[in-house]
């Protein structure tokens, strides 16, 4: 029997959205459905926290203008972003008959943004999803970049897909009814930003802190514009994450072992803190960062009000904690680590991460987890 | 208070993977290494019955190469594509400590790959997936496209994703561990490859159905090479089914239905085989097919040995089952319908889908749940 030659056919796959416009703007909440794609209905997926505080105005608003909309909330928390959750809702979306023309609009922090683009992503293979962060953690990290997960117990957002949102809304006035905690910790992902990338950035955070924190709606508007910019530059370069994205873990490496460590106690955004500042040190004490750069984190924490460790942990915990991580691709632990205030190092192979050995990296994770904020 | 002036910053998303190949050809399976990408290890997601058949010699090549692999199977059957599945082998992959830089091997049916496929797209954001059909069905349809899913309560493939694989390796020499009936079940949407897309292609199947039904190498890989040509143009065109690629869906609005009402017992292959006669006989009856194009349909089927009828069923309920089918987008039933074979209809409009007057359909589906094959 004659067969043919060695042949393959090739399927070309070309994309569809290519491209996405996050707003930033006080008031643009109002304005929420002349940023939405045409859809037969809107779900707005949001947790009970959220739902009473901006939920029924959203809901009021889409309604106002002619468009079908339901909201469907689940209990906020962490501890509830799971396959579960996810499932939950799910169900609930095949409930009210939404088809493939549905849309979804995610409606909160990280979690409610992760679990929701999730729930959108695999839902009939993908809706699209208009992502309105009500946190300023979100706005400026969660909301771009379409990560969506959930938290299993090997660890967190361990299964999830990429999923770019048809938009980001971001109005910095419905932060007016975030805890002042939450403030704080979503100005630690905008430390990184300028740390790793922009060290202008870094610098107007300092001189505008104090506006920062109180609010100032022209300042929230600048500090999560240039973050979006600069988040949206590294992921535009590796919506995936294989190369350059990477640069965005930097304090997380360390951070998300912290996280584990207390038990997911801890604010995501404290743990980045501590994990800037750790990171910082690590590459120092490498002979990679440059001196004083440490100092600088610091001090720009410091100025942020955010708490600068993390007592009552074990360094050795905190490090064995950092297997976990999923972005470890080897046995010895990779870190990004900073040249100067603005610009990550490479090593001499072109790598964005470094290798460290267990000893430095245990130096700098016991700085941060004093029992007291003595710097 | 100043704010800055309405803007929206642009988050740009690239693509990475634009094409994959399918490679048909008698005996690749033992080449399987060399199709792979590069990864720490690679993880075969098989069924219970393919694991005996093609696992052990699968695995044994990959470990032969020095490569690190290991092999999940689950229960067969679609009754397990379900998110528990999808659930336990996600945690067993966990448990393997597969990191991001793992590949999935989807070893088997439709089933397999289905579920291996969407485990592999939510396993940490995306593994890739190197799919090996082994059903004629698989190689002909389901393992070109980049479709992912579990069925839930409301519906089969209400939950999944698009995630295209890096590679499709089809060894016609597998099939000969396959039941002659799944063998017949995969004609059928070789069949609809060429009455939507390519009457020399149906004509051929015809000329060749023997060949093709004593499994000759030759003539089956032929089959499968024009085939994946034929679906890999149109989802090319059209990945996520926007537009065109909905002409996929010929005989299937019925088939599926067809299948609800049996309870899942009949062969997706069989029921799309009476969906394509319904269809065509429901373009006719409606004066947009072309008479005689049913009876060519239904001559094609018979050459291939697939069953013409599913007798049994109520129509009514068939008809409601329709309405089920997520493709739906509105109140009315719309349909792919033939201009002639080898070519579809579009409306006056431009729309690849009709609306059909229920009674329309009703009679073509009581043509195919006539007690016998009375044509």
């Amino acid at each position: 029997v004659s067969v043919p030659a060695p042949r393959g056919i090739r399927v070309e796959v070309p994309v569809q959205r290519t491209a996405y416009d996050v707003i930033v703007r006080p008031g643009v909440l109002d304005e929420l459905h002349s940023f939405l794609p045409p859809a037969s209905r809107y779900v707005v997926i949001t947790d009970h926290h959220v739902a009473p505080l901006h939920g029924a105005r959203v809901l009021d608003a889409l309604r106002g203008h002619g468009l079908t909309a339901d909201l469907l909330d689940f209990t906020a928390g962490e501890a509830n972003k799971t396959r579960s959750t996810w499932t939950q809702l799910t169900d609930r979306l095949l409930g009210l008959g939404a088809g493939r023309d549905a849309c979804v609009i995610a409606l909160g922090g990280g979690v409610v943004g992760d679990l929701a683009c999730l729930v959108a992503a695999t839902y009939m293979r993908g809706l699209p999803v208009v992502q309105v962060p009500t946190t300023l953690l979100a706005m400026v990290d969660a909301a771009v970049g379409g990560k969506t997960g959930v938290d299993v117990e090997h660890g967190k957002n361990l299964v999830g897909v990429f999923h770019h949102p048809h938009a980001v809304i971001a109005d910095p006035l419905v932060l007016n009814t975030l805890p002042p905690q939450q403030l704080r910790a979503g100005l630690a992902e905008a430390v990184k930003h300028g740390a790793i990338l922009d060290a202008a950035h870094f610098d107007w955070i300092h001189d505008n802190a104090q506006r920062l924190l109180s609010l100032d709606p022209e300042a929230v508007s600048a500090l999560v514009t240039r973050s979006v910019e600069l988040k949206g530059s590294v992921v535009a370069e590796d919506p995936r994450e294989h190369g350059r994205r990477v640069l965005l873990n930097f304090g997380h490496t360390v951070g998300h072992a912290l996280e584990l460590c207390s038990g997911y106690t801890l604010l995501h955004g404290f743990a980045v803190a501590a994990g800037l500042r750790a990171e910082a040190r690590a590459g120092e004490l490498a002979g990679i960062t440059a001196d004083g750069t440490a100092d600088r984190v610091t001090s720009l924490l410091r100025a942020c009000e955010l708490p600068l460790s993390v007592p009552g942990l074990d360094a050795d915990r905190v490090l064995d904690g950092m297997r976990m991580d999923k972005k470890t691709r080897a046995a010895a632990q990779r870190v990004v680590l900073l040249a100067v205030i603005g610009r990550c190092a490479r090593t001499d192979d072109g790598k964005w991460t470094h290798a460290l050995p267990r000893h430095v990296l245990r130096q700098a994770v016991q700085e941060v987890i004093r029992d007291r904020d003595n710097v």
